[in-house]
Order: C-alpha cells, then sequence, then structure tokens
C-alpha cells in the first residue's frame, strides 16, 4: 500500500486537521483544499495543498488533479465537481450520497425506503403561512421547521411552537427550501460513528450526546445508563442506515431515544463527526484512523473500534471576546486525565468551536467527576456571552451506579444486615442498592430485579433470609453474578435451618454463604470480590485486618500482659 | 500561558516530531533545528525552523534568536553552544545536566554522589592493554567496555569475555574516550520515564524493555510479572536519580532488575525516550504532552501518567531493503488494537528506527496474543539482514497468569475438585493454579502462598478442606482475596464438620461457603466473581444456566411428556 497514495480533502478545519493528524502517522499525504494556513494544512508542510473553497468546481478540478483518492470534512460541498472528478479519481464516500445527505429532506427521503425509523415530516411546498399552517395540522405542535440545506449546529432549524409562531418562523427561514418534522419528544440523544468499508459496515459504540444552544457540548461514551441491548440496537439502526449510501469513509449517525426505548435516526452526516472525537483517546482506532483506511481500502481490525475507557468529550466553544475559550483551555490543563486539543483557527467568534477536551477514566462517574470543574468554566463563560439568554444545560457526575445491591427477604432481617450495610458504606464508601424482595411474597419482582441487576451495573448481590431461605438461591438462579447468601437465625433451629437452605444449593446455582447472622463477612466478601479488581478497595481490605490485628495484638494483647488474665477478665 | 511561546527543538527526528504532534495540539509553534524536511518539520508549516545541525554553534544562536524556551530531543548536542544561549533564552533541561549526561562516565560519576546504585565501573586513563587489563582485574569478566560519548543503541558499547578479548576490544573502540562497566547479571531490564518540572519530580509506571542487536526492540507497560513493590522502588530510584540533575523537562531512566530482586541503574537520558512510546496511547498525557508541559511550567495532574490498559511498543526497524521495513507497518494495519506510528524517515538503513507500533488491550495477556504476528514478521524480516548473525530474542505471549488459586488440604480432597476443576478448564478456558497447602502440615508455606497470591494476579481462591477444615479460613485470614471454601465429607459426620468448620467464621474474616463436596459451585462462584469484571466470562455463566435450563425443559420435560411419568421412571 506504501506506493504514496495521497489524499485530497475538501476543507481544512479542524475536521480536516484531525484527519490529516491520522495520515501523518502512516505517512500519507494530504493535499488540502482551503483557504491559505487553514488549520488542517498548518500540521502538513508540503507544496500539495490547493488555495480556494471546497465550493467552487475549479479548486476540486485543481485538487483532483494532484491526488488519488477524494474525501470530504464537510457535506456542504460542490457535488457537481465531484460528479465530474470521479470519472478521474476516486471520491469517497461516493459523490452521490454527500449529495443525498448535503439536502436533509432528501436524506430522510432515501433512508425512509429503507425502512429506518424517523420522525414524520413534510415538504414545505410554498414557504407561505397556509402551506405551513396546513403542515402543522398534520404533523401537530411543537413541530421543528428545517432547512433542507446548509443546516449545521442549530443553524437552519427553528422550533414552531404553536400556529402563532409561524410567521416568525418562515422570516427567520426566508428563502430556504424548507421542511417540517414533527417534534420528537426523546429522553436522550444518541450517536454511533460508523465506518463503511470496501466490504463491510462497522461501528464504535453508542454515545450519548448534550446539545447545548443547539450545539454539541458534551458526549459520552459508552451512554449513560443506558441497556446494553439499546446500545447494540442503535449501533444497528446507525450501520444499516449507512448501508444506505454508496460509498466508503466514516459517518456520523445522530438518533432519539424516546421514553418506550424505542430510537428514531435524527440525522445523516457524510463524514468524521463532533460526536466521534472522542474515540482519538477512548479507542485504538480514531474515526479518523478508520476514515484514512476506509478510502484507502487498508484493514480496519473490528475490535480497534471498541472503547478502552469510557470518556467524556467538552467541546471548547468561542466566547464574549476572541480569546475567551482559552480559559477552558488553561482550566484544563489541571484537569487529571485530560487530552486537549486546540484546532488553531486564529481568533474565536460565540458559539464556534475552536478545540475539545476528552476525558477518560476507568469509570464514568471517575470521568465525571474530573471533568466537571471544567463544565463549570464552560458555562460560566457562556453566562458572559449577549448572544445566549437560556440557562445552561444542566449537569454534574451522575451519582455513581451502585456495584451492590443487598436483598433482604422481610424488613426483619434489615436488623441483621444493618452492620453490614453500615461497614460498607462507611468504612469502604461504597453505597448498596438496598431492597425487599422476598422470594415468597414478591417471585416475579424478585426474579426481575436479580435478572436485570448485572445490566444495572451490580457487580455483587449479597441477600439475607431465615428459615426456610430461598431468597439468596433464588436470585443466583436468576442471575451470573455472585450470590453472598446471610443465613438469619429465626425463632426455631438456631439458624441451621437457614444456613442449610443457604449453602447446599444444587450443583450448578452456588451461593456464596456467610456464618450465621454474620452480615459484618457478607459485606467483607462483596469488598473482597471488588477488591480484586479495584486496588484502592483491596488496600482498604488491607488496612482492615491490620486494624484487627493491631487491636488484637497492641491492644488487647499488651492490656492482658500488663494486667494478667485474672484482672483482665474481671475488667471485662 | 497562550500569549504563544515558541519552543526551540534542537534536533528534527522522531523524538522531535512527536514533541511537534504534542505542541501542535496546543496550538505551541515550535521552531525545529535539523536538515530541511527532516520529520518534525514535516507535520509544522511555518517559517520559524532553522536550516543546520544541533551540532553547529551558530546553527543553535540562530535558533535561539525566534525561541523563548530551547529544548532537545537529542544529548548529542553543543551544550557549550547551549550554555552561550543560556544568558538569552531558557534552556530545558539546563546546559549542564546535559553536558553531564552526555558523557557517560561523568553522568555515573554525578549520579554515585547522590547514592544511586549502579554496577561498578573504572575510567579508562590511557586505552591500553596494559590498562584495561588491569581494569579487568578489579571488575572481572566479562565486563563491558564502554565510551563516555557518543554511545547509543548499542554503538559504543563492546563486550569483553575475557582477557583475551582485550584487543579486540581497543580495536573496536579506539580513538573514543573509554570506560570499564562491571558485569550485571540481570534478570530483566526496566525503564521509567521521569518528568521534572518547576516544582515536582513525576514518573510514569515501571515498564519492561526488550533489547536486540543492542536496539530497543519491544517495551511492556507495565513490566511483566514484575512485583507492585518492584514497579513503586525502580519509580523511586528513577525520580531520585533524575532529580540529581538541573532543569526541566522528560528524562528516560533505564535500569537492571537483578535476580535477589534489587535495581541497579544503567543509564538516563536527557530527554523524551523511546521506551516511553507507548504512553501516547497508555496513559491520558504522553511523554511529549509532559515534556512540553514541563519546560513551559504548565500544571500536569499526576493521575494523567497512569496506565490506562496495559500496553506493548514494537520498534519498526530498517531491514534488508529500504523498504523492508514497511512490510512490518503494513501486518500491524490487521492486527487488533494496534496504534501504528511512521517517522517519515525516508529510506532505512538496517537497524535505524522508522517507526513503532503500540498495542493496548484490557490485559497484558490479549496485548501479547495480539502483537505476537507482527514479532513473527519482525523476527523474519531481521533474518534476512546481512548484518545481524545471532538469534531473534525469544518472545511468545507468556502464560497468562492463573486468576484462579485452587489450594486442598490434602490430596484425599483432589477426587471432589476435579468435577470444578474440570468446569473452570474446559468449559471456562480458566487455567487454575492447583497445590496442596494444608493449613496443620504446612501452615508457613501455606501462609505464604495465600499472603502472595494478589500479588501474582490471582483474583479468587478456592479452598477444599474435610473435618476440622482450618484451610479456607486459614488462606482468607492471609489475604484480601475472596477466598471460596469447599467443605469435604469425610468419615464422619456427613461432612457437616467441614461445613460448619468453613462458614462459622469469626466476624472480619469472611470465607464465601458452597454446599459440601460442591467444587462444581465453588467454580462457578469463581467464574461469576470474574465474570462480574470480564463480560466474556459472565456470557459464559449465562450460558450454563441457559443450557442447564434447556436440558431440564426441553430435554427431560418433553420426554416425561411423552413417556408419562412411570415409563420414565421405569428407564431411569
Amino acid at each position: 500500500m506504501w506506493n504514496s497514495p495521497k489524499v485530497g480533502i475538501l476543507g481544512g478545519g479542524q475536521l480536516g486537521r484531525m484527519l490529516v493528524e491520522s495520515a501523518n502517522r502512516l505517512n500519507i499525504q494530504c493535499n488540502v483544499l482551503d483557504a491559505e494556513n487553514s488549520p488542517a494544512k498548518q500540521i502538513s508542510a508540503h507544496d500539495g495543498h490547493v488555495t480556494g473553497s471546497f465550493k467552487e468546481h475549479e479548486s476540486v478540478r485543481e485538487l483532483a488533479k494532484s491526488c488519488d483518492v477524494v474525501t470530504a470534512e464537510i457535506e456542504h460541498v460542490d457535488t457537481y465537481a465531484l460528479e465530474e472528478i470521479a470519472s478521474q479519481v476516486r471520491v469517497e464516500p461516493s459523490w452521490q450520497a454527500i449529495r443525498t445527505i448535503q439536502n436533509k429532506f432528501n436524506q430522510k427521503e432515501h433512508l425512509r425506503k429503507y425502512g429506518i425509523p424517523m420522525a414524520d415530516h413534510r415538504e414545505l411546498v410554498n414557504n407561505t403561512p397556509e402551506d405551513l399552517a396546513a403542515v402543522g395540522e398534520q404533523l401537530g405542535y411543537p413541530l421543528m421547521l428545517k432547512s433542507k440545506t446548509m443546516a449545521y449546529d442549530g443553524r437552519g432549524n427553528f422550533r414552531v411552537n404553536s400556529k402563532a409562531d409561524i410567521p416568525e418562523a418562515l422570516e427567520a427561514l426566508k428563502d430556504r427550501p424548507l421542511y417540517a418534522e414533527k417534534w420528537a419528544h426523546f429522553k436522550m440523544e444518541l450517536a454511533v460513528m460508523v465506518v463503511k468499508t470496501k466490504d463491510e459496515v462497522l461501528s464504535y459504540p453508542t454515545v450519548e450526546t448534550v446539545q447545548e444552544d443547539s450545539i454539541c457540548k458534551l458526549v459520552y461514551a459508552p451512554a449513560r445508563n443506558v441497556s446494553d441491548a439499546i446500545n447494540r440496537k442503535a449501533q444497528e439502526l446507525a450501520r444499516q442506515a449507512v448501508a444506505a449510501f454508496d460509498g466508503k469513509g466514516v459517518f456520523g449517525v445522530e438518533m432519539f431515544l424516546l421514553d418506550d426505548e424505542s430510537l428514531l435516526l435524527c440525522e445523516i452526516a457524510s463524514r468524521i463527526h463532533n460526536s466521534g472525537h472522542y474515540t482519538i483517546e477512548a479507542c485504538p482506532l480514531s474515526q479518523f484512523d478508520t476514515h484514512i483506511r476506509a478510502i484507502l481500502d487498508l484493514p480496519i481490525p473490528p475490535q480497534s473500534l471498541e472503547l478502552r475507557q469510557p470518556s467524556i468529550m467538552l467541546n471548547i466553544i468561542g466566547g464574549a471576546a476572541p480569546d475567551t475559550h482559552l480559559q477552558v483551555a488553561e482550566a484544563a490543563l489541571s484537569i487529571p486525565n485530560a487530552s486537549i486539543h486546540l484546532y488553531s483557527k486564529g481568533a474565536a467568534k460565540p458559539g464556534r468551536k475552536m478545540g475539545h477536551v476528552t476525558v477518560t477514566a476507568p469509570s464514568m462517574y471517575e470521568a465525571e467527576t474530573h471533568i466537571q470543574p471544567l463544565i463549570d468554566v464552560v458555562d460560566k463563560i457562556r453566562a458572559q456571552r449577549s448572544d445566549v439568554k437560556t440557562k445552561p444545560q444542566a449537569s454534574g457526575p451522575s451519582k455513581p451506579a451502585p456495584t451492590v445491591a443487598v436483598m433482604m427477604g422481610s424488613d426483619s432481617d434489615l436488623k441483621t444486615l444493618v452492620p453490614g450495610l453500615k461497614l460498607l458504606r462507611d468504612y469502604f464508601g461504597i453505597e448498596p442498592a438496598v431492597d425487599i424482595t422476598s422470594a415468597h411474597r414478591t417471585p416475579t419482582f424478585m426474579a426481575e430485579y436479580s435478572a436485570s441487576a448485572a445490566a444495572r451495573g451490580i457487580k455483587v448481590i449479597i441477600a439475607a433470609a431465615g428459615g426456610a431461605a430461598h431468597l439468596p438461591g433464588m436470585a443466583a438462579a436468576h442471575t451470573a453474578l455472585p450470590v453472598i447468601g446471610v443465613p438469619v437465625k429465626g425463632s426455631s433451629l438456631d439458624g441451621v435451618d437457614s444456613l442449610y437452605s443457604i449453602v447446599q444449593m444444587p450443583r450448578g446455582v452456588p451461593v456464596a454463604t456467610v456464618g450465621i447472622n454474620n452480615s459484618i463477612n457478607a459485606a467483607l466478601l462483596a469488598a473482597r470480590i471488588l477488591g480484586s479488581f479495584d486496588p484502592a478497595i483491596q488496600r482498604k481490605v488491607e488496612a482492615y485486618a491490620e486494624n484487627a490485628r493491631t487491636e488484637n495484638m497492641d491492644l488487647k494483647g499488651t492490656k492482658m500482659q500488663e494486667l494478667g488474665w485474672e484482672k483482665y477478665f474481671e475488667q471485662m
């Protein structure tokens, strides 16, 4: 392959720049078509660049002369120029794909044919109040009035809350080709980066995007509190949608997750995308690496698209003054695990994307904790802007998902569990989820609770029960997690009934049984299990044992040496 | 800070290039002093570079004029030029540090003053056979004859096996200033990258380096089979050594780990280093990021130097023909999780560093498995070189460290354990460490074995014992790991004695007890614990339950429906 293929890029903004970063590492020359000294050109010193605009026919023609393959960092290119050069040079993705996608109405009409679920939409044939009112009748309010073309970062969109907004909406988007979209009442916005190669369609994980002022503010990878099933479904939908277009390269797919857990496609970008920047740090191959590989028919191991660690990306956006955004970059220098990317676009306008920061961490909660002070800086800077009026998107670390679930068959078992619960919370700093779930009185709830525990992030279950103690064993039958059973001493048989009921499980369904009423040991066992994979917890287990040793030897032992056994006994 | 500081770099090879990559992301301009179109200049398009050599006084003087701080990607620079410019511009690290370090004899004499442990060495005042023989008497053979200056990648070193080698050694290194070093019988070579800032000395994790033909071939991060204690001790030694020098920036420290687990410092580089390339992918801030930050007094959160995942770096070295090394890069495209860095140095000479590949993975074993086919390609290419005669360094994935330890008090318990052992190995693919460790007959061995288990990579212990069954509880008293106890049924009391002895542990030392003789459940419980942190294992636990369900309902249930209970019973 290293017979020096030359890649032509329409556009030399930050996306082009990050593409060049990837190409540089493979020693692949990128010829960039854009203004002189544009961000991408700054990190690519050679005389193959073209000065001009990706919207000019002549410049595209000139670029094509020097390249083996031409791609674009933006949809808003001259696809007629691409169509012409496609006879001399490979264009990836195809000019047809870019042409269809750059017109959002055509994009959706096209996807509709492939059975992709989307919010209902209607073309506005004439930009008249009457026509829009008629569409409003059909779709209901609120609805989104959208420009078919040249719409990005909220520009070209207008929310129409009722019939009364129609004149203002048409005025705001006048002289644009329009369509209207039924309002999607979504609970979360998701995105998936898709890589289309010569013979397959691969996808990165499903991420959560948070928009503010109609611009992407934050990306959480993976999406928070989204089940594995939704994660996979969103990836499938994204791959299916991208498969509907010709050509190779990376595509960005944005989706809505509705309250009923169903997905609607929001829109597709025929290029690397802001919602995929996290891949630079979080995945072995970034979206820029895979785009370069896909358009050059180089191999892409699918495993290289998986996450190394959870990550959060925060955009650095232009503030009130041309250099206000640098305060974010400066603050980011002190954020643990933060990687900073500035795009070198010169002076900033309010709302312009000037850079981004990605924080990776072993857990999403940790990443959220690290990045929060930076979000605070971003919110403060935004509040100084005269062009925005609304409050910032609420943020803040979501409470860490509990890793230990404690179940009891009845509240009468709570007393026995309290010492263990206190040890977990107060000594180990582990806040467990605590529930009453009886195997006998609420068998269905108990089954569902146990079966869904792993998907909720639970790593260990502690279950206490007395008498004919079925709860731990039944929980174990409904989950693949380790279940710790605490036999509770009842009014008869001294707890031996509970012990046998819990420990003597049939082959195939184990319960990790501790001593009768010994919730302290159940808590310690849970901590030992977590500690095998979390050094901080393991060190606390070690310290607990060390304290016990000290107490026994240094305090009690010394005291007995001093007093002698008889006095010691008298004082007990 | 973003008042555009300009960084001058002496040298524009691959290290300079990767420094520029980092600086680019912070929009910091680097002015590179080296030949035109050198690797670093190719990714930094501006007119501030200086054409010339980092060994020329005049060129260094010219570079200084345009920069706020000057640094070097190599030790072999003109430190007298640096000394001169230090009055006008900051030089980091200090010219004094570079001058001392670039002369390896002086470097060691300096470090000796700070109490850094090193192999014994002697200066060779005259390069005569008599002088060297006298030194050989003092140090013993084999010894390493070394050039004080301009020594790197094995050049300037000669191994003297006996007195008979003396003439050849002196001929090979003639006209060089020499010293001799006592041979270090090391079991492993370690390295630590250290970051010296204006007010602290930070370190990256301890890594293992594998040299071939006196050039770094592989770097394993973290070092394999090295305890936490050694990892920390090596980092401390490295920080202590670097603290002995003035100035800011990243330093590479190479060490020997001897058989008795003691450490000897091998040498220091006053710059970013090949053994730190893994940090680009494996750590939130790479050595290049932290060097740029350190010399500009920008904050470096210490946590950002920790590993995201285990990783392995493999150098891409020039082969027999100028483009042979590209076969390695081409093969690397298909390696899962491999990130490729080519340095764009033009045609390769045999043995020249042309690029590197880093593989990250959730476990070192996985990373080793991924990279092995690439090491095979490297070995094949090396075998074609006429300039190397020796066999390649042995490699191959080290056997994965066992995650489950199975202990029994006596071999009479083995029979009970076999079904669980088979399930772990044959169904889960988990090969446990299996040992006889009696609490009563080998109490000291049992204690040591348990206490060191976590450091050996064990995550769960299974312990089986019968009668007055002390083993599981004693093991639990010596480790912070979860211990699963299997009560073995003895000749009397039906195993109830074993069960009570294991489950009724005192508060503070839990044992996860399973049913009497139920090693299947012990194995499944171990798998559930590992599965909480390894989705592949958790899916196997789920499949096991699903198989059991199918067997019960589809096979046995259907059969009973077909036959009726009476016939079914007759056929049992």
